[in-house]
């Protein structure tokens, strides 16, 4: 079982064919930076033609059990996801709406503060607001997983705490091992992990310690040091893979429409773009060194399937449906 | 069985529990009639609110099943239909998340002309137009049915001809009985049900011979003699039924925002509102004085029993599962 907790790629035959080819039997997949919801409804739509055009790569994923359908008929099962709260606008209803359309991950913030919370970026973190709480009940109540990842502190372990349900940092490290502005500290990740929450490891390189030129041994080492103190079961990746994407896709991320001026977030009026990926993680068909990382760094078979897919998988199968019937 | 194929009340607890009173099983509700897609996103959430205050009532209707599900429940099971394409606007894309949120209905036209086809209060009929193509090929592909009931001839004969699943004209009566607009001629109503599509009959003032004076009698003999004529099995009823709303709807229905001026429509600058239902249907309650009045007019049990609801649910069963696998 092999499940990726993010990836934003600019999707295509050959991806689709690369995650077959890397056993990739599941991926989050993000559908939503800045988009207003009939935006959102649009790259829904892009997404019907894909499952349309390559029924015998991908189908659509709505809940655990659509994994096993994937695994069975040698398909990879793509779930939704929002980095922005961006697609709901200020309508509670269309929480609703989009998780009928197969939204499974919304983040309450991309970075900026948002209409739900504040994000990891702002001076000042005001926690969860008025109609964050209401969304968040909202978002328990349907199966949407609320998706801190790109939080400020106090607003994340806010979520972990008002959420009914289970919270996730999908794609995320521990700032500990790499102090970047989107890693995470221990009271963060033991808010959420301590409440049956899960975080993803990001392979993106801002998210590495050395960047792009982390080792795949001090990325597997974190994530064992990680498992010795919050558990493994809580733990899986998220690998943020932007594969393909030009660099004004990046600028979108950061930017959006919220600014006339360029913000360069992560990375640097120097280095503007996508960082080049790390040699031993360049597409789905390199999740493998990453399972071997792991048992080179003592972590037993049963623990590397757990934070491969497995964890995961669980967490699916725990969070998408309605409260009380997951 | 009871299923009415086509109703736009103004909807509230009483007349949930007015269904339940007269053994409604399903019906066809009408959530769009000059809409924009954002607009009917609305519609929806307030019918998901709907299903959320009254759990014991209604049920969302998605497949013929559900009807099952909804008789073992004792609910009332609603299916969501369009009578305007104006909820796509001009996105083929929309087709398939509409059919994602529940619709299962929708119209080519509402009167005027639209993207798709000529509505039966145009003065030339073009018929089927290129993206109507498009759109009906797309709705056959999704289980969206072709609902033709305020078309013109042409179209409507044009559609039935196109489309690969058989279509529907959910409320409407023949025109050889009252010779109204919005009524059907014989070679429309062949060219429909001849392809296993279905004709709902319409309870409409406007659409019935004497309007609010028609008698029981007379709509049941009426009903017998097309059953004569075009079979049993291909006829349902569609009641238009549309409580407790006020005249400003009947003016949004036939003006929505297409014009300055008025247009009456069915009525006139005299009898502008909606007109007075006929004494022996006046709500939910009343459909078994219609199956009473066809066993006064000869039709077997077995007959009655396909009209009131068995061919709606047939229709259903084939209608709104994807191409191939109803």
């Amino acid at each position: 079982m092999l499940i990726d907790g993010l990836q934003y790629a600019n999707w295509s035959e050959k991806i689709f064919r690369q995650m077959r080819a890397g056993g990739v039997d599941a991926v989050h997949v993000t559908i939503a930076y800045h988009e207003s919801f009939r935006e959102t409804v649009l790259n829904f739509e892009a997404w019907n033609r894909w499952f349309e055009l390559y029924p015998d790569l991908i189908m659509k994923g709505l809940t655990a059990s659509d994994i096993d359908q994937a695994r069975e008929t040698g398909r990879t099962a793509i779930f939704f996801g929002f980095q922005n709260p961006s697609p709901i606008e200020d309508d509670i209803g269309l929480v609703e709406i989009v998780h009928t359309l197969g939204a499974r991950f919304m983040q309450l913030t991309y970075n900026n503060q948002s209409l739900l919370a504040t994000g990891c970026y702002e001076a000042e973190d005001t926690g969860i607001t008025r109609m964050g709480r209401q969304v968040i009940k909202e978002m328990n109540r349907v199966g949407l997983v609320v998706d801190m990842s790109h939080s400020a502190d106090r607003s994340t372990i806010e979520a972990a705490e008002i959420s009914e349900r289970p919270i996730a940092i999908t794609h995320a490290n521990p700032s500990s091992w790499a102090p970047a502005r989107r890693n995470k500290s221990d009271d963060v990740i033991r808010a959420v992990t301590e409440r049956g929450g899960m975080l993803g490891f990001s392979l993106y390189p801002h998210h590495l310690k050395d960047g792009s030129a982390c080792t795949v041994e001090s990325f597997c080492e974190m994530i064992a040091r990680t498992a010795d103190t919050f558990g493994t079961s809580h733990l899986g990746i998220g690998s943020d893979l932007c594969q393909d994407q030009p660099d004004s896709v990046v600028e979108w991320m950061r930017v959006g429409r919220w600014s006339k001026d360029i913000d360069y977030g992560e990375g640097s009026a120097a280095a503007p773009g996508f960082p080049p990926m790390q040699d031993w993680f360049q597409d789905n068909r390199d999740f493998g060194n990453i399972a071997d990382g792991l048992r080179a760094v003592g972590m037993s078979d049963a623990e590397v399937a757990s934070v491969m897919g497995g964890n995961w998988y669980r967490f699916f199968a725990e969070s998408f449906g309605p409260e009380g019937r997951a």
